[in-house]
């Protein structure tokens, strides 16, 4: 079985990431965070009935009580009422501060267990195990954590570090095909905004990693993961350089808001977005049309959309509008100087913007 | 006017606490951190009339938007119910990730406004300005925040650094003679813990704190922060010699939790507990008796109950029991082992404890 480990160092303390075939059953790496004798195993619906016995059968075997905390499935668990049902859940198991809370799902599981971990009792440790490819690639490093509110999404949170992430590939044979191709536009991203060869391994391997060959995915994730962190560790609380992690996602938030949240899955909003942002950098005259094409290939082979729905140009700016990484109203959007290689722009001409999302977005009728 | 400044180093950061005369009314210790142009002032029903005005026109001068948050006064607001309702009105009032908290009141609203600033778009800024004795000497150091549960008092919450704190000893003329007395409680326990030179002072001055002079004041919180500073720089997160600032507390819990919140104030559970602990201290063969007396006389100088409520040993055995800081359900108990120099012990005879409680509780009629 081959396994990956990544260190991911931050100011305060650093934790590993481990990426391999059939890790759930690999109860060594559990156990250096077992001390307590408390798991709190906290997942969805969908995910218990497929995930939630193996777990538990391995942490059982380890002598350790496991409490089990199932919410429903979808972006509505990341809210208010929710958060408060998993703390009295917790509070009534009698978990105390050397609990472990073991998130156990995608990316709203990851959000939600993460930042009950980080208020329970003022902080207590928790791991990552990721189940779709892009809470994998996205949230095992970075530490965000966040709950949605009726004003806006991911508005309460905390930055929040795991102990460790505990990425096991196989679980992704299980994953939707639409997710799994989702999942690779955040892959696709890591390689455009910051790694020029990595993009090349990508455009030789992205129908393996369609078909979900374990190697090529451990590969993927691993190179993703250490993109990412490179990133979050120059910027932890995000400052500045961690923006580049928003390629893409400017147009993509604004696509998404626009069609209903749900509608287009956010990693087929961000691969639309980045055809867009592409484009736009070609348009201000920073990357070669032939680049453009390379990125558009890239999204297409991944069996991601390469436009956007029918909006208007006015619609797009509307929506950007309120974008929370808005600087003083004004969108700002991050570019491709070449492929590898992004950077930070706040002063482009309005026409290139209207230009860049006509030229990517399908025709209305 | 004179004012002291001292800094809390911590890993991550460190910051000033500033305490003087009059410093609600210096504008230049509140400038450095408006920069993002909005300050949400979080009070309660009973500090507002008081101050919110003072505090608005400041800030207000300085060009800022101030959003007031007004919370109902008392324990209550520590509730999730209440946190939401904060969290909604600065949504509301679109403050931004550089929108500055400021804690205006006592302890409730420390901790209340502290976590609501922890979590408010994965972490604002804060500024603590503690407007009763308790907060100032036991809130600006720590970074502790939290809500209480039904299920738990303080159990949801995080450790959250402010970015300053600013004393004014001018608002203790408007706290109530009960809840000043209170307050030198905590004065009194890091003089104990920590500082015998600083117990020789407080000897001499307690009637003077007790009649609030300005300058005592002064030297009193300095030297309580930068007490409770020492600790809490060693052990940032709760690990080990943190514990020692529980003094008086493992029995002063059972007193507030066997009388019910809020009849016997937190500072006087403690001096009530400090008496018990000091007791225990010389039964154990620590502490000599008559440094027992010191402590005594300290106490009731100050005004504070020196003996606790008619609760029998049993009754102790079960509230301690459910102490949070209890090793393995065993109580640990925080022990002079002389004036200005405190120990953890938890493998005490039984009998003394019984013995402790027994000779500093009020005879049952």
């Amino acid at each position: 079985m081959p396994m990956q480990t990544l260190q991911v160092a931050l100011a305060e303390r650093s934790y590993p990431i481990h990426i391999g075939e059939g890790l759930l059953d690999v109860a060594a790496l559990f156990l250096p965070y077992l001390a307590g004798g408390r798991v709190a195993v906290i997942t969805d619906s969908n995910v218990a009935p497929l995930y939630m016995a193996r777990v538990k059968n391995l942490l059982e075997a380890a002598d350790v009580t496991v409490i089990e905390v199932v919410v429903p499935a979808g972006e509505g668990s990341k809210s208010w009422r929710i958060l408060d049902e998993v703390l009295d859940q917790l509070l009534a198991a009698h978990c105390d501060r050397d609990t472990l809370i073991l998130a156990l799902g995608g990316g709203v599981i990851g959000d939600l267990a993460g930042f009950a971990a980080a208020i329970y009792q003022r902080g207590v440790s928790f791991l990552q195990v990721p189940t779709t490819l892009l809470a994998q690639v996205d949230s095992s490093v970075g530490g965000k954590t966040a709950i949605n509110h009726t004003r806006g999404k991911n508005m309460i949170g905390a930055f929040y570090q795991p102990r460790a992430v505990i990425i096991d590939v196989e679980v992704l044979r299980s994953l939707p095909e639409r997710e799994l191709r989702a999942g690779l536009a955040e892959v696709i991203k890591h390689g455009l905004i910051l790694d020029p060869e990595f993009t090349v391994w990508l455009e030789q391997n992205i129908e393996n990693l369609v078909a979900r060959d374990p190697r090529a995915l451990i590969h993927a994730i691993k190179r993703s993961c250490e993109l990412k962190a490179q990133v979050v560790g120059d910027d932890e609380r995000e400052g500045g350089v961690r923006a580049i992690l928003n390629f893409g996602h400017t147009f993509g938030h604004a696509i998404e808001t626009g069609m209903g949240y749900g509608n287009w899955l956010h990693g087929e909003a961000v691969a639309a977005g980045m055809m867009m942002a592409a484009e736009l950098s070609a348009r201000a005259g920073m990357l070669a049309f032939e680049d453009v094409r390379r990125v558009q290939g890239l999204i297409e082979r991944a069996g991601l959309p390469a436009a956007g729905p029918a909006l208007s140009a006015e619609r797009y700016f509307e929506l950007m509008a309120t974008d929370k990484k808005a600087a003083q109203g004004r969108p700002r959007f991050v570019l491709l100087k070449a492929i590898g290689h992004a950077c930070l722009r706040s002063d482009l001409d309005e026409s290139w913007i209207r230009a860049s999302i006509a030229s990517r977005s399908a025709k209305t009728g």
